[in-house]
Parts: C-alpha cells; sequence; structure tokens
C-alpha cells in the first residue's frame, strides 16, 4: 500500500473495469489521494489494497476531488452515472475516458458546459497493462484551461497528447489510429494466410512485415502534405502501376484460396481513382475517395 | 562514366524501365561490367553514358554474361522475349524481378528445369530511385546454388534477403507485404478523410498515425506466434471488445460522410469470428477468416 502524497492533487476513478482500475492503480503509484468508485465495490479491493478510498455513493466520490475521470462502458453508462451529479460535478474538472463517437463526446460537453462542469474527452490508446508507463498515448481535448491545471497528473497515466479545443478530436483521433491498427493487422493477417498456403511460418513472415510496415511511415509522411493541398504528383509509382500490383493480389488469393475480399475492395477503390482521372497520380490521390460515401 | 571493374562479375540487365534502369545504374555504380537490352534503345542512353554495353539483340545481351537479370512489365513479356532464347540461357543464372504470381514464378522455373537454365525468381520491394541503397528489399527465391554464387553481386542492388529453394515465395512475399503497404496507406488516407471532416490536416495526424504503426508492430511480433500455433489468447483485447470499437467506427465513417466500405468490411470479418466461436479470442483469430475463400 502506497501512502498518499499530501502535494499530489487528490483525484476520483469512476468506473473499475480492467481499464479504471489501471488509471487509478497509476494514479495510487504516484502519489495521488485517489478516491474510486465502482457499481459492483468488489472490483475495487485491488486498488483499496493498493491505497484508495471506495466511496459509498457517486456522490460522495465526485465529491472528494476537485478532478473526477470516468471511464466506464460507454457514453450511456456515463450519463446513468453522472447526469443525476450535476450540482456535485459543478466547477469540477471531468474527464471522459469512455470509448464512443465524436458526436457522443461533443453532446455531452454540452451537457457540462450547461451544468459548470469544466469536460475533457479522452481517449486511450493502449491496453491497460501499459498504462502508467510512456508506451500508453492518451489524447485530451476540450478547453485548455480545463487540461493545463492538470497536466502533471495526467502524465501519471501515459504520453499526454492535448489535441484541440474540440470535444469531438480525441473520439475521431481515437477512431482513426484504431483503424489503422485493424487495417495493419488485416493485412498482416492475411499475408500470413497468403504465405501460410506454402508453407511459411507466421513467425518468418512478422520479421519482413514489420521492416515493410516501418518503410510505409516513410510513404505516409511524404503523402501528408500532398493530402493536404489535394495535389498526388507521382513521386513513385503510380495508381495506374497499383492497380496492376492489386490486380495481382486479387489473383493470388483467389487462386490460393484465401480471402480476397479485402484486396477486392482496395482493387475498387484505385479502379474508382483511375476513373476519376487518377491514373498517373501517386497512391495518396486515393484520399479523395475515402471523403465520399 | 564508371570504369568497369575487371574483378567484377560481368552482368547482363534486360528490360530498362525505371527499375531496370536502377538495376543497371546500380551495378554500374558497383563496378560490374554491365550490359544492357531493351527494346527501345533509346531508353539505354543514361546507362550507356554511365558505362553499360547495349546489346544489338537479346542473344548478344545473354551471351556477354554468366548473371542475366531481367526486369520487364509483366510475366507474358518475359516468356516472349526468352522462350527463342533457350539456347544462349542454358548453363547461365538467370534472375527474373518482373513482378508476378507464384504460380507464374512456378511455371517459369519449370521451363527453366527444362532448359537447363539456372533460374531465381526475384521481388523488388522499393521504389527505382531506392535501388542500389540498404533501402531497397530485394527478395530471392529459387535453388540455393544459384544464389550463392552470385550474393556479392546482389548486394550492390540493396539489401538482400534468399527466401527459400520454393520458386513462387518471392512472388508471394511480394503480394504479402504489398498487401501490408495498402493496407496501413488505406487505413491512414481513411483516418485523414475522417479527421478532415474536422478541419485536422494529414500533416498533423501523420505523426500520431506513424507512432500507432509502430505500436502496432509489437502486435504484429506477439500474434505471428499465436498463428503458427492457431491459438489466440486474448492477453489484451477481445474479439468482442474489437467488435465493438469498429461498430463505432463504421457509425463515425457513416455520419461524417466518409467512405465506409473498409471498416464495414473490417466488422464482418470480426462478426464471422465472433460466430465461429471467436469472442472471447484475441484479435489473431482473424486469421482463421483470412484463410478461407
Amino acid at each position: 500500500m502506497t501512502t498518499p502524497d499530501v502535494s499530489r492533487s487528490p483525484v476520483t476513478v469512476i468506473g473499475l473495469g480492467l481499464m479504471g482500475t489501471a488509471l487509478a492503480a497509476a494514479l495510487l503509484r504516484d502519489g495521488h489521494p485517489t478516491t474510486v468508485w465502482n457499481r459492483s465495490a468488489g472490483k475495487a479491493a485491488d486498488v483499496v489494497a493498493g491505497g484508495a478510498a471506495l466511496a459509498d455513493s457517486v456522490t460522495e466520490a465526485i465529491s472528494a476531488s476537485p478532478l473526477v475521470i470516468i471511464c466506464v462502458t460507454d457514453y450511456d453508462a456515463v450519463h446513468a452515472l453522472l447526469d443525476p451529479e450535476r450540482e456535485a460535478l459543478a466547477g469540477r474538472v471531468l474527464v471522459n475516458l469512455t470509448t464512443g463517437t465524436s458526436t457522443q463526446a461533443r453532446e455531452t460537453a454540452e451537457w457540462a458546459a450547461e451544468h459548470g462542469i469544466h469536460y475533457l474527452d479522452g481517449a486511450i490508446m493502449a491496453i491497460p497493462p501499459d498504462i502508467g508507463t510512456a508506451a500508453a498515448m492518451v489524447l485530451y481535448s476540450g478547453p485548455r484551461s480545463a487540461f493545463e491545471p492538470h497536466e502533471g497528473t495526467f502524465a501519471a497515466l501515459g504520453t499526454t497528447t492535448y489535441l484541440d479545443a474540440d470535444h469531438g478530436l480525441s473520439a475521431l483521433y481515437d477512431m482513426a489510429l484504431l483503424s489503422i491498427m485493424w487495417g495493419v493487422l488485416n493485412s498482416f493477417l492475411h499475408g500470413a494466410a497468403l504465405l501460410g498456403t506454402a508453407g511459411v511460418k507466421a513467425t518468418a513472415f512478422a520479421p519482413l512485415a514489420n521492416t515493410m510496415i516501418g518503410v510505409v511511415t516513410e510513404y505516409v509522411t511524404a503523402y501528408a502534405p500532398q493530402v493536404d493541398a489535394r495535389e498526388y504528383p507521382a513521386d513513385d509509382a503510380t495508381i495506374a502501376i497499383h492497380l496492376g500490383g492489386i490486380d495481382h493480389l486479387v489473383h493470388e488469393s483467389e487462386a490460393l484460396g484465401v480471402n480476397a475480399e479485402l484486396p477486392r475492395l482496395a482493387k475498387l477503390l484505385v479502379e474508382r481513382a483511375v476513373a476519376d482521372g487518377h491514373a498517373g497520380s501517386g497512391y495518396a490521390a486515393l484520399f479523395e475517395q475515402f471523403t465520399r460515401n
């Protein structure tokens, strides 16, 4: 059990799932007097053993700290817990690390503003075991005036990135970054399935896959200004050349009995770019396809 | 103009598109007596100025060197050029760096074996300007006895990786690695479109995107042994949790008028994994979906 450091500001954590528990534990390790609340009190045992105070009610938990962090299943759960607590929350900083959409974040920000609650919406780009280490990327959006006084406390949770006053941005970044995670993993698993047909192990493929992933970060850096300018010079290969390669990938996948839906969609997107006059453009021209429903 | 180094073994390069020209230039820089041929001789001007000998015919080009590298548009072009040259090629090492499928590579290997040609199939994971630098990954497959005597020459082209005696593997790796490239780029461009709806620049998104891409390489390393064992413990998040997140991504994309086909396909794959009993498995369980047509 860690003795709370009275020089550290008190923090309340509402919700003790795997992530909430990791957040409370990281705050305790950093010496913050930490008050917790969870629907089922049993889940609090570990952090209470670590020095946290278990509140009897949400109101009591909120009243214990100027900074209240909530991390629960979804925004419906956030509102079910906090809508009755407007008076207790008024004047405090509320940080919502629950996963949701940008619309949910902005709606919650409006609700908070109506009741004088200083609201930050956040997104955790990490798994619970990484919380409290530099590997945990945590994104915040909302008024800088709510963020800055607690920046030191947030540092206890991971690598802090303040995005923007627009409360929707942490949710949008969350989605955009997770989209990259799923995109990388799906193409790795698809590639492993392709190579698996020839008896190649995924563990043999992974190092080359990761080398390639590293190379592509350079393309990302090179393509980003093209996207901002919406001009796509073919500094490396043209969309027409990519189309030939993707067509090969579709054929390989089909011929080897591997799922071909991912390359077929990639081909469709590239064909649309060609139809839009981008045969001679660089790959970043595909951005235009993604901006359309 | 570089003076050929007589201690370096002679090399012939057939096909002087952007890539073939880069290959010949890298060989010349490394001091190899280099003979070139191209359907239109005009494209040879730069490498001839750099010291290459321009052959009058394919036969003459082949006869000049024990090692013949071909890099043309497709395998049809390879066969149109080389099928009449069986006698000239017999006893030499032929390296085909033309992009194609594993089936085309294996068929060409059979043809070569019938005519006593020592055949390697290769794949260049690089853009022409990177040829001759460590950033150019070049993969080779075919008999090690054909690879080893020329390993020093191959080193002049980039970072050399010998894969396997199976001639189909360089084409398969090529496809699997390009699939990763397209997967990363598509999800980055999709994320940039999502964030673009809130006025976020792609250049602001790119550094965080690349941080995330770096994090995912660790997941690739962790998931590869799970794929090989076909056992998928949920060490981080379960497929059920991922499904919730992907559902958010679909809704965000649709609500913001951004193309949602990529997340919809990702959701479909995850839903199938759940239907197969993998709700409680880790994300690597999606491998099973990719092995099926």
